[in-house]
C-alpha cells in the first residue's frame, strides 16, 4: 500500500479521532482553531510519554529533582526573560479584507511559489533578504519586500497594505478583582522561567550541589496566529523542561553530554535512528551560545520535537537584576560563589506525542495468495501503549468471561488492561492492534480445563500458551519500565 | 507538645517551604497573591495524589475512562453551563479607601464579631437574613445589611458605600490575532464541562455503555477575591472530576454509592476517619438534585476537600441546546434514546495534597526520662511518599557509598529512593523522617561482610537486619499500589 505523506498524515489524524486519542477542542461547538483534546486512549498514551520522561529524567538521575510551579506567574518575570519586548511575530494588516498576516509568512509563501514556477533565483535571492530583514529586525524592509514582490491579500486581492507592526505571542488577563485596578498577569509561554524563579529555593531546601538540574512539566501558552499541522503547533501546549545548573566554562560538555543523552532517550523506545537527525541552529537566541535541534521526520518533513540550549548565566542574571535576589552557588571546592550557567534540554509533550503515533502507525498489508488482507496497527512500546494487555474470553458463555474477568481483575492492580467479550476473536485482535494493545490473552475451553491462556503478540501475530499461574509475571515483565529505563541508566 | 492550631498550621506551612514541598509562587518578585508552586517534594507528593485517583477510578474500573481535555474551550460553553451568567460573587466599593470587599464576607466577619462580644442572637439573625439575602440574588438586600449594622470599611474607617454588583469569577484572554477583533475565551473554571462537551466522541470511540464514567485531572482558575489559608483556596488549582453517567431515575442509587466508595478511597491511606464527615447541602445549586461534601478536619476546622453532586441532565441538555447537537444515548435494553443524568464526584487536588499533609504532620516527643529528644515526622503512606526509600551508607568509607549506590541504582528502576552520605546517621534518620521517607536502608560495615542492611521503619523507629538479596521484594511489597487498590476493588 503505498500512500503518499499527505494521505499517510491524514489517515494518522482520522485514525486518532476514531480510537479516542485525539479530537477537536470543543467540536460539538464547532471547534476552537488550533486546540485540541486527548480522548480515553490519548489521556492515556500521554500520561505515559510524562511518566517516562519523569522517570528517566528524575527517579534516574540523582542530582536532578522534579517541580511544578504555576501557569500565573509575577508580571516583571516576562520583563526580565525578555519575552514582554521581544517575544513577538512581524504581523501586517490588509486595510481593505481587514485581515492579519505575518509577514515572514506571505514572503514564505511566495518563495514557495517562485520554487514551483523553477524561479530558483528569485526564491533565494527573496529567502535571504528576508532572512536579513528579520536579523536586523527591519519591519520597514519586511514591508518593502511585500510591495517589491507585489505579494496581494489572498482575501481581498489587493495590495492595500499597512505597516508590519510586532505582535506579541503571550496570552494576558486580568487578576484580582481591586477597584482601583488589577493586574494584567500573563499564561506562561514557557515552563523554564518557573524553574529560574525557583532556583534559590529548589537548592537550598533540596541542598542541590552543582552540577544539578531541575525539571518540570506542564501548560504553556501561546497565541500563534499560524497554528497549524494537528496537535505539532498548538496555542495550548504542554512542555517537558530541564534547566542543568553547571560552573561557568564547563556548559560546552554538558551540552554536549544532554546531546547525547537526549537522542538515547528517544531511540530507547525501539524507533529506527533514520528517523532522528540533529539540526544545529546557526542563528543564536540572545541568551544561548549553542543550540541544537533533535528533529524527527514527519510526514511533512523533519522537524523539531526537542531543542537543546546552551543558555549561558542569562536568564538567573536577569531575574538577579529585576528581583533585586541574589541568584548564586556558593561551590565550595573553589569557595567562591557564581551565578551557574545553564544547560536546557525542552520537548514539547504534543509534538512527541504526535511523532510517536505516526512512527507507530502502520497499515498493514496481510495479503496471501488465496486473500486479501489488511489491518492497521500501532507498534506503540509496551511502556507507552495505553493498555498493557487486553482479556479477551473466546465465547461469551460457558463461564470463559467470568474466568477472564478473574484474571483481568488480577492484572488491573498493576497496570492499564482492557477486556472485550464482543465480536469475533478475529475483530477483537484488530482492534486492539488499531490502539497498539502489546498482547492479547485469550481464555478458551481449554483454560478452564488446564488453566492456561493464550498471549498473542501484536507485532509478530503469533500466539503462545502459557500456564495463568506464569501470566502476570510473563506480562509484567513484558511491559516493565525497566526495560526502557535500564538501558538509561549510566 | 499542646499548640494550638494555628500553631500548627504556621509549622505545616514553614515545614512545606523549608523541604521543598510547597513555595509561594514568584517568592523572589515578592510573591503573587493566592498562586503558589510545588517544590521538588511537593511535586512528588502531588503527582502520587493523582496516580492515586487515576489509578483507583480510572485503572480499576471497567466502566471510567480518562481524557485530559484543554483549558481553552470555546466561549459558548460558558453560556450554556451558567457560568458567563451565573458564576459570580456579590462586590462592594468604598468610595474613600477604593477598596472592593465580598459583601458577603463583610457580613460574615460582623456575624463573627457578633458571636465573639456575646450577641449570639444578633449573630443568628445576621446569617439568617444574609442566606435569604444571598438565596434570592437580593443584591439590594446586601448592601442594606450592610448598612443597617454599620459596617465600615477597614482601611477608610467609612461607611460610604456603592451598591452591591456581580463579578464573574472567570479570567478571560484574547484569542487569535485577527485585525477585525480577536475573541474572548476564559480559562476555565472547571473540568466538568470538557468531560460534559466530550461525551459523544468518548462514548462512540470507546464504544460505552451507561453507566460509564468520563474521568479528569485537570488545572481550572477562579479570580477569587478572597483568596487565602494557604493552598486551601487559589486561583490556579487542580481538579479530579468523575462524571458517571446513568440512566435517569438510577440516578439516586449511584449517588448513594459514589458517597461510599470515595470515603471509601480517602480512607484507605489509613487516615482516623474521625477526621472526615459528609456535610449534606441543604440549599442545591440549579442543576444538582442531590449534593454531599466530605469534610476533613483542617486546624482551622471541618472543611469541604470533595464534593458529590446529582447533576440530572442540566449539562448535557444545556449543551444540546446551545450546540444543537444531540447529546444523548441510545439504551439497547430499553430500545430508548436518552440524555443521562450525572453524578459527580470532583476533589481539590491542592486540597487533598493539604489535608494530607497536615494529616501526616507530627511533631512527636521522644524524650525520655534522662534525655529530652523529639521529631518532626510526616506519617505519609508510602503510596504517597516522594521517596519510597533512602539508601545511607553509616560513613563516607571503607567502601560503603559504592555499596550503597549499587543497592539505590537497582531500586531507582523500580521507584524513587534518595542517597544521603552527609552528616550523622541520626540527623540523616531525621531529616528522612521530616520528608516522609517510610524506609531507610542503611549500608553498614556487616554489609561488606554478610550482604545484609537494616531497614529503619519511619513510624516505629525500629530497624531489622535483612539479606540484601531480599531487599527488592521486601521494599517492593512495602511501598507497592496493591496495597490500597486491591482494598478499593469489589
Amino acid at each position: 500500500m503505498s500512500k503518499n505523506n499527505d494521505e499517510i498524515f491524514k489517515n494518522v489524524i482520522s485514525h486518532a479521532k476514531e480510537y479516542g486519542f485525539v479530537f477537536p477542542s470543543s467540536e460539538i461547538y464547532d471547534g476552537l482553531s488550533a486546540v485540541y483534546d486527548y480522548g480515553q486512549l490519548g489521556a492515556e498514551l500521554k500520561n505515559n510519554i510524562k511518566a517516562y520522561w519523569w522517570k528517566s529524567m528524575v527517579q534516574l538521575n540523582e542530582n536532578i529533582v522534579g517541580i511544578d510551579s504555576a501557569i500565573f506567574m509575577h508580571p516583571k518575570i516576562w520583563k526580565a526573560s525578555g519575552h514582554v519586548d521581544g517575544f513577538n511575530d512581524p504581523m501586517i494588516d490588509n486595510k481593505d479584507s481587514k485581515k492579519r498576516y505575518r509577514a515572514d509568512q506571505l514572503l514564505e509563501d511566495k518563495i514557495a511559489r517562485y520554487e514551483k514556477d523553477g524561479k530558483q533565483d528569485k526564491a533565494n535571492q527573496l529567502q535571504e533578504e528576508m532572512d536579513k530583514a528579520l536579523n536586523d529586525d527591519n519591519l520597514a524592509r519586511l514591508k518593502d519586500l511585500i510591495i517589491e514582490h507585489e505579494i496581494a491579500c489572498p482575501v481581498s486581492g489587493t495590495r492595500n497594505w499597512t505597516d508590519v507592526r510586532q505582535f506579541n505571542l503571550m496570552f494576558s488577563t486580568q487578576m484580582g478583582a481591586m477597584a482601583e485596578g488589577s493586574d494584567e498577569v500573563y499564561l506562561r509561554p514557557e515552563t523554564a522561567q518557573g524553574i529560574f524563579v525557583n532556583f534559590l529555593n529548589v537548592q537550598k531546601s533540596g541542598r542541590m550541589k552543582i552540577p544539578f538540574g531541575i525539571a518540570q512539566i506542564g501548560k504553556a501558552f501561546r497565541n500563534e496566529v499560524i497554528a497549524r499541522q494537528f496537535i505539532m503547533r498548538m496555542r495550548e501546549f504542554e512542555q517537558m523542561e530541564l534547566q542543568f545548573f553547571v560552573k561557568p566554562g564547563t556548559e560546552m560538555e554538558w551540552y554536549k553530554k544532554w546531546k547525547e543523552t537526549r537522542l538515547k532517550w528517544h531511540l530507547a523506545l525501539g524507533t529506527n535512528p533514520a528517523k532522528y537527525r540533529f539540526h544545529d541552529h546557526t542563528k543564536l537566541a540572545h541568551y544561548a551560545n549553542a543550540a541544537v535541534d533533535i528533529e524527527f521526520e514527519f510526514p511533512f518533513g523533519f522537524k523539531e520535537v526537542e531543542g537543546i540550549h546552551s543558555r549561558t548565566d542569562f536568564d538567573l542574571k536577569q531575574h538577579q537584576e529585576f528581583s533585586g535576589k541574589k541568584l548564586q552557588f556558593f561551590d565550595p571546592e573553589i569557595n567562591q560563589s557564581y551565578v551557574p550557567y545553564v544547560v536546557e534540554t525542552s520537548i514539547g509533550v504534543d509534538r512527541f506525542f504526535l511523532a510517536t503515533l505516526i512512527n507507530a502507525y502502520e497499515e498493514q498489508d496481510l495479503s496471501t495468495e488465496d486473500k486479501k488482507d489488511s489491518r492497521t496497527v500501532l507498534h506503540l512500546h509496551p511502556v507507552l501503549a495505553p493498555y498493557k494487555a487486553a482479556v479477551l474470553p473466546l465465547t461469551k458463555k460457558d463461564g470463559l468471561p467470568e474466568k477472564a474477568r478473574e484474571i483481568m481483575n488480577r492484572l488491573k492492580l498493576d497496570y492499564n488492561v482492557t477486556y472485550d467479550e464482543k465480536d469475533s476473536i478475529g475483530k477483537r485482535y484488530r482492534r486492539q492492534d488499531a490502539i497498539g494493545t502489546p498482547f492479547c490473552i485469550t481464555v478458551d475451553h481449554q483454560s478452564l480445563e488446564d488453566n492456561t491462556v493464550t498471549i498473542r503478540h501484536r507485532d509478530s501475530m503469533e500466539q503462545e500458551r502459557i500456564s495463568i499461574a506464569d501470566l502476570d509475571r510473563i506480562i509484567g515483565e513484558l511491559v516493565s519500565w525497566k526495560n526502557v529505563l535500564a538501558g538509561l541508566q549510566e
